[in-house]
């Protein structure tokens, strides 16, 4: 028997997953199983769950209570890396235990290059040369997910959820692909929790996968989506709940693979259906009908880093005045709302409101591309359920409304089966 | 006024010192004002109390359970050294929030460099000119205590108690004195819970010191000591228990100083009186009266990295055989002895007797060297108690004996007073 040509993979484990040592075991044996089929392994972990949390904490109570002063968080992310750091090592030592060769590497080791953003840094380069020969001669890499290391040395972390984005960029540096290890078992047709009958994709394309994520669908960062398409890393999100058999095998891999849309061949029109509470409604009344008037207003959100998903312009009851209606992330609203009315004189508006008692509600789906009828069909869906809706936005590849928050479950529902989305 | 010269200082707060943001508060106050008395300071840092036994105990139960297999005492380092980690940004946040200029710099990024000795590494170089210039910059620079990086560039540890050691090295590549602050006001004439009238020294000599200290005081680990004298680092051991007044000045320095023998104008002839329960005394009865037997033995036990203390040959019953007595630290004791039975035949001895039973006591000081009568005066002391000495060992300013361990406090007590050691 020749042993198996060994193929390259990033193997990712969340914080469930490595909550505690036995977790941490189960982990290893997954990975001991992906060895033993002939793989060269790179695991990246994530921190014991709730631990992360705690180090935040403590950076909070240390942290600048005064007004006026910088925010430390290059300290900050001296302390949360911590975290990732410890699970590394630990599944390492577990590893060897196993009789596995295998070892840590840090962010600054590997190294895991970003920028200078701390808390929030962005992965500029990994190279894989190192990593790749350690792994070629039979290492299981271990790297500690969420953290990098700044042009000047300094630990930076990626900002919550980060630990997917290292994972994808540590794939697309080993020119592999990722599996995701996650307490869910892979991406639904809409969250299971609303719908009993949504049923997994086995395959979901990078764009799909993206309106997804950043809908509100919480399976995935959407940072690491966007890098795993621009590098074309072949994703697959699988539960961590499995164990290998007695033989160390694991069970065919079930899961979601998000990939190239050319690789789906069965194209739906419809993949998902997503919501989010996260949403806040802004209007201005009466808003002074200068052509530049909309301009302004964005422009200074634009400037202030206030991200606007839906616009709506329509006739105010003033004469040459309209009505302008915005969305934005919950946690921008009072900012916005308050830069706003400090501008109120200058944009020149009568009155101002603010709604976070509202979802949105979206349709993804690449087959819309090509298929006329898709807005219609979710329109009469919402129309059947009497469900208003109070702005609207698209892209090529979906379809999102704004409703009343206490509807939103409902429209799920009805949506997710106008499309034929059930499981049979 | 002009501004005070800045001169450089090197501060170290142990675990308890930083237990929790309060504290961590308190250590921030006092290097606040040493700041303000014009030093330009870093601060080296041990891990909060309590978290590197919780560290350690993850890394044992990752760790080989199953024989054979090597340890991971990289790894171990990987988790443990987190812990100085988080106390060291910690540190960095809570000044920046009183308005100081600080960052935190990790063992990698000063370098502390260390030997590749993982778990237990030695430090081989500090380099302080980076270090140096930030601190003459106006920065105060957080250095987590106990750990290094290795030549290959991975995370060492010093062993237990290294934190101590890593802040003379600070203090020796920045040229400068260390304070160290620990739950304990300075190193006392013997330890105060066994005399209530036991006196703080204001001042010790290196050597004094470190016979203390690996004699059983527990105020420094052993390796800062002899790091210390060999780079003449003037250390002071100081209670953290202290507060700034309302102006941010600190009170007069207490403490002790740990200095050149030189400098000590009022020479002592005892400095202090250790007690260490820590032995175990082993005999090998009828051993064969070869000339080489005892060098076989002791050989031996040095190739296996067992240090012997006290050694006693007596003659044994057998004609032409002796009976061997040496002291081992209690650790070492069944592996010192498994060592003895393994070899018996090869050594030649009839029988071997081990007693964990015992204690160490030992009266030090730098006047010994010129002064008679030292241990007489000792000899006398435990005699008119009725206390035998099973062993004795001497060096030029430490005299030390073995006796049954139910009579150490009683030893301690007798010769505290009779070298007339009380406070007035």
């Amino acid at each position: 028997m020749t042993a198996p040509a060994t193929k390259r993979l990033v193997m990712k484990f969340g914080g469930t997953s490595m909550g505690d040592l036995e977790r941490i075991r189960r982990a290893a044996r997954i990975v001991a199983a992906e060895v033993k089929a002939g793989h060269a392994v790179a695991v990246v972990v994530s921190a014991m769950a709730g631990k992360t949390n705690e180090l935040v904490a403590w950076t909070d109570g240390a942290g600048p209570a005064a007004a006026g002063l910088p925010l430390s968080d290059d300290e900050y992310d001296v302390v949360v890396a911590s975290g990732e750091q410890v699970t590394s090592g630990l599944l390492a030592i577990t590893l060897r235990n196993m009789g596995f060769n295998a070892r840590s590497w840090m962010g600054w080791q590997v190294p895991i290059k970003t920028d200078e953003d701390h808390a929030r840094a962005r992965i500029v380069d990994v190279p894989g040369d190192v990593l790749g020969a350690a792994l070629d001669a039979g290492e299981i890499a271990i790297i500690p997910g969420f953290q990098g290391v700044s042009p000047t040395n300094r630990i930076t972390t990626l900002g919550r959820g980060g630990s997917d984005t290292s994972a994808v960029a540590v794939a697309a540096a080993l020119g592999c692909a990722c599996d995701i290890y996650t307490d869910v078992d892979g991406v639904y047709t809409t969250d299971p929790r609303i719908v009993a009958k949504a049923r997994r994709l086995e395959k979901v394309s990078y764009e799909e996968m993206l309106e997804m994520a950043s809908l509100g669908a919480k399976v995935l960062q959407t940072r690491s989506v966007e890098l795993a398409m621009g590098m074309q890393v072949p994703v697959r999100v699988l539960s961590s709940f499995i164990e290998a058999d007695e033989n160390g095998n694991l069970p065919a891999k079930a899961g979601t693979l998000i990939c190239d849309e050319e690789e789906i061949v069965e194209k739906r029109i419809v993949s998902g259906v997503t919501m989010s509470r996260d949403e806040a409604r802004i209007t201005l009344l009466g808003l002074g009908d200068r052509v530049d008037a909309p301009a302004d207003v964005f422009t200074r959100l634009a400037e202030a880093s206030v991200n606007v998903d839906m616009i709506v312009q329509s006739q105010a009851r003033t004469e040459g005045a309209v009505n302008l209606t915005f969305t934005t992330g919950r946690r921008d609203a009072t900012r916005a709302a308050d830069l706003m009315r400090a501008a109120q004189a200058e944009i020149g508006f009568e009155e101002i409101r603010i709604d976070e008692d509202v979802a949105k509600v979206s349709v993804v789906g690449v087959g819309m591309r090509s298929h006329a009828g898709v807005a219609q069909t979710m329109f009469k869906a919402l129309a059947d359920k009497g469900i208003k809706f109070q702005a609207i936005s698209t892209s090529e590849i979906k379809i999102s409304v704004l409703i009343d928050a206490a509807y939103a479950e409902l429209a799920v529902r009805a949506l997710h089966s106008a499309y034929g989305l059930e499981a049979v």
